[in-house]
């Protein structure tokens, strides 16, 4: 069997275990606290940085980047995830670039750091309460992002084109980290909430929305198919 | 003909400049200055950056990632810069992502930004003298990857195995604008600057030798092959 090494709220993981769920493969998850890498993740990968993906005794496979087009060139018989010419799948990776380079470093990165990492180092590390500042600022920018979510969800099926794709697996995996902080304004985004609510209610989905972080609940209707 | 819309600086459009001369594309440059960008800029691609890849009159490609794939599945008949098994492609992609993610933002994006981005920069805006402070740690950060570079160059013929591949593209990319600075202690890296003066000597590496930003002159060993 194949195995993730993996953080629960990490976007990057989420991607690829909802990119493991459509292509079917099964994959044993290996928790990893991102603020407190082991050793033994050093020699994996010198980065120190999850996801990492085991396919049995292979060779590691590291980086979400890398991940995601082995998956896409060995896993995709039953459903490709980067679907169609190599102009349409050009535009799944700009998208999937733009949700994992803009969207993480302007909404993710900081709500996850203020939001649950300080909460696990120790004070001389930056532990403590999250900066309100860094907070409202991720808050503005969230909301630009979902106008951009809403207009893409406007114009196509799903968002890079009329299938399904890794640009869909890619946003939903930031938007459920922001989500599970309940700090998503759904209600003011009518359309980005109708293709969550399907991407929610794929089977692929199911495990991550009973993920729990000890000491940090998720928000009341992070679970919920009708939110 | 196609073209790449880029500036002289940026390691990512310089990646693709040497792969499209690597794959035998043939691209007319247009520059396009990344602190003052034009309102078609946008128009093109939503996030406002460079590179974007125009194949004729087909769609634009935006982003290095989707212009790099895009690249190696429709132009790579003559050389393939993600070559090998699904296991050795993946390794390219991995170190790929590790010199556009992690080496960007620990050396490249500091450095551009206080020896170059602030000179173009009004006052308001952030312009003037350089983060002396920032500029340190970029140089600290450099030393070890020139570490791991020079791990990486020592075990294999080329960064990500015995291919040259889009991996040694990328890295050569970020090291010569830091090398356009003259700030890449090559005399302490003797493995690096092999494997660097190999890129160096390359057909496809020539045309960068030759560039120049206004006000900005190269260091004294930039343009040579015997540095």
């Amino acid at each position: 069997m194949s195995s993730l090494i993996h953080f629960t709220l990490d976007p990057f993981s989420r991607r690829l275990r909802l990119a493991c769920a459509e292509y079917g493969v099964v994959v044993e998850l290996i928790e990893e606290d991102p603020w407190n890498p082991s050793a033994a993740i050093y020699e994996i990968n010198p980065a120190g940085t999850v996801p990492i993906f085991l396919a049995g005794a292979d060779a590691p496979i590291c980086g979400v980047e890398a991940i995601g087009e082995f998956l896409e060139e060995t896993r995709s018989a039953r459903i490709s995830l980067i679907p169609g010419t190599s102009f349409e799948r050009a535009e799944v990776r700009r998208l999937v670039s733009w949700f994992d380079g803009k969207f993480y470093a302007e909404v993710s990165e900081p709500m996850i750091t203020e939001k649950l990492i300080r909460r696990f180092l120790p004070r001389a590390n930056g532990g403590g309460g999250p900066d309100t500042a860094r907070v409202r600022q991720a808050m503005s920018n969230l909301r630009e992002h979902l106008d951009y979510v809403s207009y893409l969800a406007d114009r196509r099926a799903w968002l890079a084109g009329e299938q399904l794709s890794m640009a869909d697996l890619a946003a939903a995996a930031h938007l459920s980290v922001i989500d599970y902080f309940d700090d998503v304004p759904w209600f003011r985004y009518p359309v980005a909430k109708s293709w969550y609510q399907r991407m929610k209610s794929r089977p692929s989905f199911r495990p991550l929305l009973s993920d729990s972080i000890r000491g940090v609940a998720p928000g009341a209707h992070y679970a919920d198919l009708d939110f």
